[in-house]
Formats: structure tokens, sequence, C-alpha cells
């Protein structure tokens, strides 16, 4: 962060647990800003994931109605398709996709594994395939910063090696020495001005990996730290109990985000125990699939019970899906495979992330948190899917 | 038309030409209104396509941005799915897809010809095979009036044959006498007080049969009568041809609708004959493929050439995608398969079509229409694909 700008991150209200470890927080993240003029991303908050320059079938417009307030792109993507350097030439990724707020980039290491065709890595980097044609590419730690400098994200991520789970102590340690060389290196790229860093925590679910990489993270000058590692495979109680317990070893006074998580209850979760950002395509995806979030819990519209529903989808959410269809369209608008389908439910799985998240934001501020979330788990004791 | 309500169509202005032939017009047709507040549709001007219950990737407030007047649905795919009683019972098509502007349903004799499976025809209705299933169903001209009374639309469509292209004389001579007696045959079915009925005249590229069909439909009470039976698979010379020939068979104070037409200069030809209203899924399917139509001809978006560039798809356009993006991001789009592609190249393409058909109606009050139509084929002069 630059000091002196007046920027970074500042907690309003933080609580803290029994044992006297700051948990659950209320922040102001203030970031420099595309055209000088400083955001500030009121946090806890989700960060819906735009992979490919896009949040799948909305518009900037429709993310502003939503009050969304980080999106992320995904360099892997954007390398790939349209390219680094293309996007660059067009004015950078906030310009190509008109998007006037913080952007985040990861590092494109979690895709090179999970997405790309056979892969190979060593000490410098990662050989692998693209998804899209088979194309032979090698991401380095300096490379992936300088695609990430190109797009111009607010918000770039170090590269990171995230092992597969189930891994082995020693190859799980292995992949946290290498995260740490590879962000060690990246610093020697020099970003943009209104750019900021975030180093990433890894160590799988092993305790002691965990403390020794927050640790080492922890010495360099990050902006932020986050968790990864993390929702590839694991329970969720698993990925709940790793991040409760990674969260108080990372510095208080940067922002913390947990990569790729979750579930309502695994933001709940997360929130409760310190983290500040979240991402996950959950909310997106499922809205594709017909799975939708609603207060009362999950409704999966395809449902043939909703054939003739006249009822909303969930009476407490006021986005454009609720207000003015019925399940029964909606239901109509998935069983039909129209393009409608996907945007009226990705807006209201979005608001429902979103609002959570401003709810959680506001529970903190006014010292009812812990009450808050009674109220969401007994709200949400009938799943009706 | 309720007589006494103070509906029906009043042409505003209209073109005569060199022969005292009445020909393009600009007029304002009056419908009773759902909620009996009556609806104002000025003509001329093209409806765009919602099938199943939706406008593909748009929402209604999309097609109150857009200016659109009227909205088409499809009969034989609401019928099919989701069933035009379920419609009825869930508060009519109106509120089904939260539309509050008018509605025009076609009869379903189209679809049962072109894209049901097997169909077999006879004096009384069309047996056809759903193409959603396989399953065989039934329509009659009466059916027809039932399904469309029960979704609840505006402009509700006689049943009628069209026979395929090319046809013989014979063939298309019996497809249009049985169109006559479906016609009649409707009239028995009592349709809600706020629908009207247009009337649909037959036969093919036939001038004779032309007559005798427009003589015919002419003799019974419709509302408004529409041109079928074209844009099948004859030349656009040939169908405008016989549009040119059609139109003024028709009554000249009721609206006269040309089904399933067309091209941007298909429209232009249709209102310099005397049409009022069109629909096409020509501006939404093509969207869905990248085929945008703008003021200097039409653009292929997937084409490489547009992958750096920066400009707007269409300087003169103000629509969404022109607004904010580059023809490079909409290329990205496409490309990407994106959802948003979809969606902003359909916003794009009605909203040229929309504001041609304003534009037509303007220069038609103006008393400039011959110059505009000049001026429009000189700026299309370089279709750039």
């Amino acid at each position: 962060m630059k000091v002196g700008l007046g920027l970074g991150f500042q907690i309003e209200t933080q609580i803290f647990d029994e044992r006297g470890v700051g948990r659950a927080r209320a922040g102001r993240f203030q970031l420099p800003g595309v055209l000088g003029k400083p955001y500030v991303v009121q946090t806890p908050t989700f960060m819906p994931v735009g992979t490919a320059g896009t949040v799948k079938g909305l518009t900037f417009e429709d993310l502003k109605k939503l009050d969304a307030q980080v999106i992320l792109g995904n360099t892997y993507h954007l390398y790939l398709r349209p390219g680094h350097l293309r996007v660059e030439r067009l004015g950078g990724l906030h310009q190509f996709m008109a998007w006037d707020g913080p952007i985040l980039t990861d590092s494109g290491g979690f895709q090179v594994f999970s997405l790309a065709g056979l892969n190979r890595i060593d000490d410098e980097g990662v050989t692998f395939q693209s998804h899209i044609d088979g194309s032979t590419h090698r991401f380095t730690s300096e490379l992936s910063m300088e695609i990430q400098r190109a797009l111009g994200s607010d918000i770039v991520m170090a590269f990171d090696q995230c092992p597969p789970y189930p891994a082995s102590a020693s190859t799980v340690e292995a992949a946290m020495q290498r995260t740490l060389q590879w962000a060690k290196r990246g610093f020697k790229v020099e970003l943009k001005s209104h750019q900021v860093r975030f180093g990433i925590v890894q160590g799988g679910l092993y305790e002691d990996l965990r403390i020794r990489s927050a640790q080492q993270m922890s010495q360099l000058p990050f902006d932020g730290f986050a968790i990864g590692g993390l929702s590839i495979g694991e329970s969720p109680e698993l990925m709940q109990e790793m991040a409760r317990f990674t969260a108080p070893l990372l510095p208080s006074d940067k922002p913390r985000y947990l990569m790729g998580v979750g579930r309502p209850e695994d933001l709940v979760e997360g929130v409760r125990a310190g983290i500040d950002l979240f991402d996950c395509v959950m909310p997106t995806r499922n809205a594709r699939n017909g799975q939708l979030f609603t207060s009362q819990g999950r409704v999966n519209i395809k449902n043939s019970r909703y054939s003739e529903s006249s009822e909303s989808l969930d009476p407490e959410c006021s986005c454009e899906a609720c207000r003015y269809y019925s399940r029964a369209y909606l239901r109509h608008l998935f069983v039909s495979r129209e393009l409608l389908s996907a945007r009226l439910n990705t807006i209201h799985n979005l608001t429902y992330y979103l609002t959570l998240m401003k709810k959680m934001r506001e529970a903190i501020l006014e010292n009812r948190f812990d009450e808050w979330i009674k109220t969401f788990y007994r709200n949400r004791r009938n799943d009706v899917r």
C-alpha cells in the first residue's frame, strides 16, 4: 500500500473471541484507483467472478445495481483470450469491460493446475497446455506479474502453487516453499502505480505448514494476504477449521482474503473467523445450473413443484428476478433453456451473496453479529431443494 | 375493434404512389389494453419476437428501454411449454413475463408446419408431433383461438395454413381456401374483451390467389390483416414484389402486418408498400450468431479484423453495446461464447431495427420519406462483412 496517500486498510469494528483472538471485523479497504480517484471497499465483502472480462451474463450496469464492490478477473483466461497485451493496448481491463470499480486478478496459478491440460512444474514455473486449443505455454512468477500489470487490475495476486487435495506433507511443504520463492521473485516486477499486491499462504491442511507459510509471507511487503489451497476437495468442515486456524496467523492490519470460498454458510464462518474478502464461482455457476440461494435455503428451480408457483423466489429479496417474476416463470425459463434464465438467476444469486455480506457487515458494526448468525442458521434450517 | 371505445387504427399521414395507390403511412393503432388502460402503438413498427415468453436474453425492462411497442409470443411454443392453461392460471402472458405492453400471438399454424415433426393436415386441423418430446398433438382453428384467449394476448392471429415454397397453384389455392374456412370458424370462439383479431391473407406468389384471398378475408370482421406465406424461401425480390402487390388489396383503414419479414431493406420496402407492422427473428437470431446491423451495413463481429478495434460498433447508435463497449470487446465475448455476447448483440440489433422504424415514421410524418430512403441505401452501399 502506498504509505502517505491515506490509503490502506482500516478496521472499523472487530470482535474478539474468548481467548482474545481478533475475529470478525468490519473494515474499509482503500485502493489508489486506476484514474487517481481512490476506491473504498467496505469489508467484509464478496467479489463476483468475471473470468474472461465479464461476470457471465451481466453488464457493468448490472454489477453497479447489485452494489458489487470488487470483481475478479482470471489471469489464465485473459492471457489466453483475448491476450493481456491486447487488453493493455485497448486501455486495460477496466476500460475493456467498462467497469470503473476495483478489479482483483488471480495469479493464474490455480487455473494452470486445475483447468489446463498436461502441466509440468519446476522451480522456475509451470509449463501447461491451453484448455482452448492445446497450445503450450509457460507461466513464471515474473510473467504472472507482467500479465496482471498489463491487465491493470487493482489487486494483483502473487503467483502460487496450489497442491491438490489430498497431498502428503512433503508435497504440500514443497509447494509452500515454491510459493514463497515465487512470491519473492514477483516483487522484482514493478507494477503500475495504482496496483497493490496480495500474498498467498499455502500449507494445505497441515497446521504447522500454515504457521510457517503465514510467518514467511508476512515478512514480505504485501498489502494483503490470501488463504489459498482450500476449498479444493476437502470437506466444508475441514475447510472452515483451517480458515479459522489460519486467519489470525495473518497480519491483523491487512485485508484477509479466503480464495475460492464458498457456500453462504462458509462465508458466515469465514467472516466469523476474521476474513474480509471472498470469491467463488458458486453463486454464478449455480445460477446457471438452476441452484438458487434464498433466505429460506436453497431452491432447485427446475423442480416441478414450482411449475405453477406464482410466489416470488425469495420474499425477502428485492432483486429483479424476485420483484417481477414468479417461481413458475423462472422454472419455465430454466426448463426451456432460455438465455434469460442464466441472467435472472445470476442477478438473484449475486444479490443474495452481496446482501448476505452487507448484513454481516452491519451486524458487526452494530455489535450483534453472534445474534445475527443464530438467526441466519435458524432461517436456513429447512433447505428446500 | 370495439367500436365506440375510441379504439382502432388512425392514419396520420399517408403517401400515395403515382397511380394514386395509398403507400407508406404513419398511424396510431389503439388497443383496449389488458388492464383497461388502452395501448397506443405508433406505426410503422417492428415487433420483437419473444417465442417462449421471453425475447431471448432480455427482460421487460430491457424492452422498455428499447422502446419496443409490441412483442410477439408463439402459440405453438407456449402451448407445448409451459402450457397455455398454466399461463392463464398464472395470470396470463403479460403477468407471466412481466410485460405490460401489447402482445401479439401468432396462430401456431406456421410452426406446426416448419418446426414440428411429422404433421398431417385435414380440413379440420393439423396433427403434429412436438419438437420437444415427439408427443402427438392436434391444432384446430378453435383450439388456436382458445390457446390465444388463455394466453391473453392483445392481438390474436387467425389460424392459417402456410404452404411451403415452391408449391403448385392448386396446393396454394387449397391452403388459401382452408385458411378462409379456418378464419370463419375462429370467430365462433369468443375472445377476452381486450383482445382483437387479425386475419391472414395467403396465396403464395400467385397474384390471382392473393386477390381472392384478400377479398374473401376483407369480408370478415377482422381488426387488422396480415400477409402470410412470404419470406419462406423465395427470393427477397419476389417477396418484396408480392408484398407490394398485396398491401393495397387489404382494407386501408386497418393495420397491415407483413409476417416474418425481414432484413432492414425488406422493412424499408414493406413500409414503402404500405405495411404497418413487421416481425422477424432476424435481429435477435442474427445477434446470437454475431451478425450485427449498423448504419453502415452489416458487421460480422467474429471477424478477426475487429480483434483490436477500440471503435464502437455503430457510431450512430446509442444502445448499451455501442455506448460502452468496443468492437474488440464484443468480438471477445462472441469468440469466448460468453452469455453477455447474445445480450449485448440482441440489444444492439433490436435498437437498430426499432430506430429504423422510428426514423421511417418520422420521415413519413414530415413528408420526406423518399429522400430518407435514398439516404438509407447510400449509407448501406458498403456492407462491411
